[in-house]
This record gives structure tokens, sequence and C-alpha cells, in this order.
């Protein structure tokens, strides 16, 4: 939204105590997932990258998903290795499971989401250094990846895993969180952000 | 690739095995993963869900990923609920992480694979009745979604998950398994089929 310069309103839902599976959001996504876009049109769309691609056809500027078919192409393969292969197996509702479920370890809750991380980073970094180039995933546009990038970076440093590994991917992240746009869009700067 | 009837070579890779991380495929795929498309130019192509954007660029009929906004989000909502929520947390890396690293035990596997399938399906099927309509995902042309669906259910199927609940996608399941294309691609039909 930020990166687009879109207005809009912010409800937020704390995932950590539940809000999720309350009666109000329960009757926008029955699903109970978040994030959820609802539009002007009152159209409720969830998933987060079905989100970015309907706000990237009703708000083309800038675009996020590029047109030209390899570079396209490109930005989607490191958009899902972040999308599909990282964060699902480490996001709240997978680690509560692994917790009280099965009862894992805090060691092992934190040594199953570095490993993960260290999985995913490794393929990233390696389609960043053959396909892309900076100063941002794709050259000088922002993109779907860097979208991607930089929140599962931001979540693997609050987890302390050691990124170094990954120099072009952190290269990315650093240049990004710079800009005005991603600054405003940080947990820290959200109206419902809880330290 | 047999939905829009495009010729291709097929390369087996046995991941039961650990083929994924033999050298021949890490030339082609450092990331160690499955599938991955190498295109008449040499171009190689990772993640299922870029390498069928991409197909669906170079190879546009019948169009998979539809042009008008909104059907498109919707394809795109369902497609990502079953690649970002479902597939991820029960592939085989994964399984395998639990049974190997957190010793979990088969039974516990077993409830991990179903609460996944189910807390997903019921997002999928609650979609489909929402925006969907027959007779498959969104009418009457074939779409990412279906083709999304199909080897979820069959998976699901295969650990014995009880998916009568679901009974718009299980519609659209029977329908697509029938359809040639479909038949074609099905795993028991590939030349490196492994019972």
């Amino acid at each position: 939204m930020s990166v687009k310069g879109i207005d809009y309103e912010h409800e937020g839902v704390n995932i950590r105590i539940g809000e999720q599976s309350s009666q109000k959001h329960i009757r926008i996504n029955p699903s109970k997932g978040v994030p959820v876009l609802i539009t002007d049109k009152g159209d409720v769309i969830t998933q987060s990258l079905a989100i970015i691609s309907y706000l990237d056809d009703a708000y083309p500027s800038p675009r996020l998903i590029p047109e030209e078919q390899m570079l396209r192409t490109r930005v989607l393969e490191i958009s899902n290795a972040i999308a599909c292969d990282m964060h699902p197996v480490n996001n709240l509702r997978v680690l509560g499971y692994l917790k009280n479920e099965l009862g894992v370890s805090d060691e092992q809750k934190n040594d199953w989401y570095h490993h993960w991380i260290h999985k995913g980073m490794t393929a990233v970094e390696n389609l960043l250094s053959t396909h892309g180039r900076g100063p941002y995933c794709f050259g000088s546009d922002l993109t779907l990846a860097d979208v991607c990038l930089v929140p599962q970076i931001a979540n693997a440093q609050r987890f302390g895993c050691d990124l170094t590994k990954y120099p072009r991917a952190m290269d990315v992240y650093e240049r990004c969180i710079s800009l005005p746009s991603f600054e405003k869009a940080a947990p820290e700067n959200q109206p419902d952000y809880i330290k």
C-alpha cells in the first residue's frame, strides 16, 4: 500500500491472542486468515499474493509484477520461493502446532525455524545472484520480490538467524528498509503494534 | 503441459531416494527443488507457480490465469490457499523433518497431515462456494485453481483424509480427473512412476 501510495483504513487483528477466530473476523473471513483486503466495492480478498496481484492491477503505478515475460517469471520465482517454501512452514500457527500439539522444546522449535530459513535463503540468494541485479532484487525498480523478501528477513532477524551468508539478499534488505515506503509499512510503525 | 497440449521431454527426479541432491540435479537447480522447467532457450525456471505463469504467457491457449481482474484475483486466491497454506506444510521434506529430526510417531505425523488438509480444504471449499461456479472451480473453463486443486486432493486421498465435507471441491476434482489431459498428467501415468 505504501509503495503504491494507496490510502487505506487499517484494522488490526492480533493473531497472538487469537483475534483471527473472533466472531467479527470470521464474518469477514470464515477461513480465519490474515491479511484480508476489503476493496472500495466491498470485495473481500484473502491470500497475500492474490491481494498484491489485485492491487497491482488496480493501482499499476509503480508496477510490482513486471509485464515483460522473463522478468515477471524471475520475480514470481523468488516471491514464491519465499511465500511457498519459507513463510508457511515458519508462521505462527505452525510453530504453535509444534509446541502445543507435538510438545517440542523451545530449542527444537528454534532449530526448525532456522532450518527452513537457511534452506530458503540459500535458494533465494542463489536466484538473486544468478538472475537479479542491484540495487533492488531486479534492478532499479522495486518488485514483488523485494516486497516478499523484506518481511521474511525482518522475521528471520527477530528469531536470531545469522544472515551474513546471504550478502545479496541483505544488501537489498538494507536498501529497502531505508525507503520511506518500507519504513511506513514496518511492524513497529503500525497503529496496533505490540512490542 | 497436457492441458495446454505442449510437447516436452520428461526427466524423472526421485525425491524419495534423494535424487534432488544428486550432482546432476544440483547442476540444474542448486536449490535442489523440483519441479524445474528448462525452456527451449535454455532458461531454467523453478517454483511451480512461476513455471505455470511462464507457460501461460508462452502458450496462452487455453489460458489458466484469466485476464479479467476479479476472476484472476479469485483464481490466484484459491491457488495460493493451496500452494502456500496446504502443500508446503505437508510435503515430503517437512514430513521427513518431523520424523527424522523431531522423532514424531507415525500417528502424530498423520494427525499433522490431516490437520493442515482440513484447515486448508475448509478455506478452499468456502472460497469455491462463495466465489466459484461449476462445472470447474470457476465456470466452464479450466484455470490454475483446478490445476492446483487436483494434485492436492489426490495427495490427501493417498493419506486417507475424509474429504466428504468438501462437496464442491470434490465435484471439481472428479470432473477434472475424467479429462484426458488430467489423466495424462496423473502420477501413475508418468514414465518414472514408482508404485
